[in-house]
């Protein structure tokens, strides 16, 4: 085949498909042919207008699939692979401080302008183009297609989450918000030694979710008593406000819903002093969180209740349809396979 | 001598001279004949009716001295030592957590009510009785004891400051307000590694202090780029607010000034996450700090400036005029060799 099939995203609720040719590889590139690929959150608030976004573009940055074009050393033709949404230069200030997801110069999958030198670039497509900056984790066999997906965004965000709230064991964790970044964190907490996970969210459908994995599952506002970590996942101002409000002393709260504006939330610097208190903020992820994301759904993926989490699967012709119908689980799946 | 003298706080600018007699030292106990003891501004505080504070009491929680009597393994009679603010259980979750400084049942030298079972427990006296849950640090030949005493409170407290900004090599780092706390922690910044330093105070005398140790010493509001660790020291909300907003991408922001009520502050959730930006406060220490203090201090005390920073020095009976006299320096002394 010497051409791609692309949803390509016109703005609003508008997509084309798109025949791409298969572009010649560069060094440190590969051409992955998709399986699957999941609908991100974020990708919904793209489609609705909620979050700006370059278009025409190939949407979709939560992905699986097999390689099969390799100018990497260590990837080979035929490996299963997840994949980084960034492509990081590796060399500017943030990337040597190892802050490479604000790297200077990224580009992130299903986020840039279909133009350019890099045009397969979004995993709603039959392939993607890794660039050479992007990181790349080979898939355990039982872990299925749109299960590895989530990898890409949603569980590599949760590890390095949990990464930022520091040693778990005996700690009592509040999540703030169940959707698939807080069905994960609830998940990832347990396994990560907490003593006591509290999972909260407004909606019941999202709480019974995480109805056998936390140990207490509550609405916003029902008692709670003071935690050791909060981790803070709906980005709504008044579950920022309810997160760190429940921090005990010696506690850190991480914000890594909040990726839209809201009016500020009110910080008392002497709470924070007295209570050697901690928030600190997660957005993306990197290289090490992607392995990390891969290996916990190798090994712990089956706590997660992923019959609700994984909803209708969609063949790619029918990628507006997906974004159309109203979500019936946290991730719908581009079924490249399908159709 | 069966007795200690000490200053009596009744509250106000009231002092007097009291006679303590010298206890049995129960098991981990130290007698400490204090040599020197300084004026730490959280004291001048409580004496200007700013802090409350239960009296009839002894202040000061700076101090060093020799140990003349010692029930603790590993130190001996003779030893000059400083020791830590905190007397803290070990037992409980938070100092079982490493969070000894906020222990849940904590006490305090130059923080108690002059009563009960431990009644020499500030520095403003010939003797103190170091408890079994106070750290104790040996203070090398060449450090002087006014120089030693500012390691059991502002230093330690710095020392848990830079902990808490984690790695400083290479790194742009903002220190805002320079009183003893600021003044060293900008040295102690250079001497970790920062590479540039950024020392900011309203006041033209406390910006000298810093002349040839900050690259730049300036006024709040004189410009200055975004940083990657910023240390607030003044406590002042203003301040607190110029460090929040100086803060680059990636940028820790360490509070620990802020040990008095302030309006809040407006903390915006999506600044914090998208710039993977982290605020955390910091109060007290732990008795690692206090060994790092005084390693710090007999590494590279000599950048601090001492000449300028300690003050007069009063005799013991003449506490309540240090109290009501302007400071001098940064630490007044209470030098209890003297009259």
């Amino acid at each position: 085949m010497a051409h791609a099939s692309a949803q390509l995203w016109l703005g609003g609720d508008r997509f084309r498909s798109e025949q791409v040719p298969l572009p010649e590889l560069n060094d440190g590139e590969l051409l992955v042919e998709i399986t699957a690929a999941t609908i991100c959150g974020s990708d919904r608030h793209t489609v609705s207008g909620r979050r700006p976004g370059p278009h025409p573009s190939i949407l979709g940055h939560e992905g699986t699939g097999q390689v099969s074009a390799s100018r990497r050393a260590g990837v080979r033709v035929g490996d299963r692979v997840v994949f980084s949404v960034t492509d990081t230069c590796g060399e500017c200030a943030r990337c040597r401080a190892g802050l490479s997801a604000k790297c200077l110069d990224v580009r992130k999958i299903g986020h840039e302008l279909f133009d350019g030198g890099w045009r397969l670039n979004g995993t709603y497509a039959t392939h993607l183009v890794v660039r050479p900056g992007q990181a790349v984790a080979t898939v355990p066999e039982h872990v299925g297609d749109a299960v590895a997906a989530t990898a890409g965004c949603a569980v590599a965000t949760v590890m390095a989450c949990l990464e930022a709230a520091g040693p778990l064991t005996g700690r009592t964790v509040l999540v703030n918000g169940l959707g698939m970044l807080g069905v994960t964190a609830v998940a990832a907490a347990k396994v990560g030694g907490a003593g006591h996970v509290i999972a909260v969210d407004p909606n019941e459908r999202s709480r019974l979710l995480v109805d056998g994995l936390a140990d207490d599952v509550l609405a916003p506002g029902q008692a709670r008593g003071p935690v050791d970590v909060a981790i803070e996942l709906s980005g709504a101002r008044p579950g920022v406000e309810a997160t760190l409000g429940s921090l005990d002393i010696g506690g850190t709260a991480v914000l890594a819903g909040s990726v839209a504006p809201t009016e500020p939330v009110d910080l008392d610097p002497e709470w924070l002093v007295r209570g050697w208190r901690t928030v600190t903020g997660v957005h993306n992820y990197e290289p090490r969180h992607l392995s990390g994301a891969v290996r916990f759904l190798g090994e712990h993926g089956s706590l997660l209740p992923w019959e609700e989490i994984l909803g209708r699967r969609y063949p790619l012709e029918k990628l507006a349809e997906a974004f159309r119908a109203a979500p019936d689980g946290l991730r719908e799946v581009v079924d490249i396979r399908l159709g």
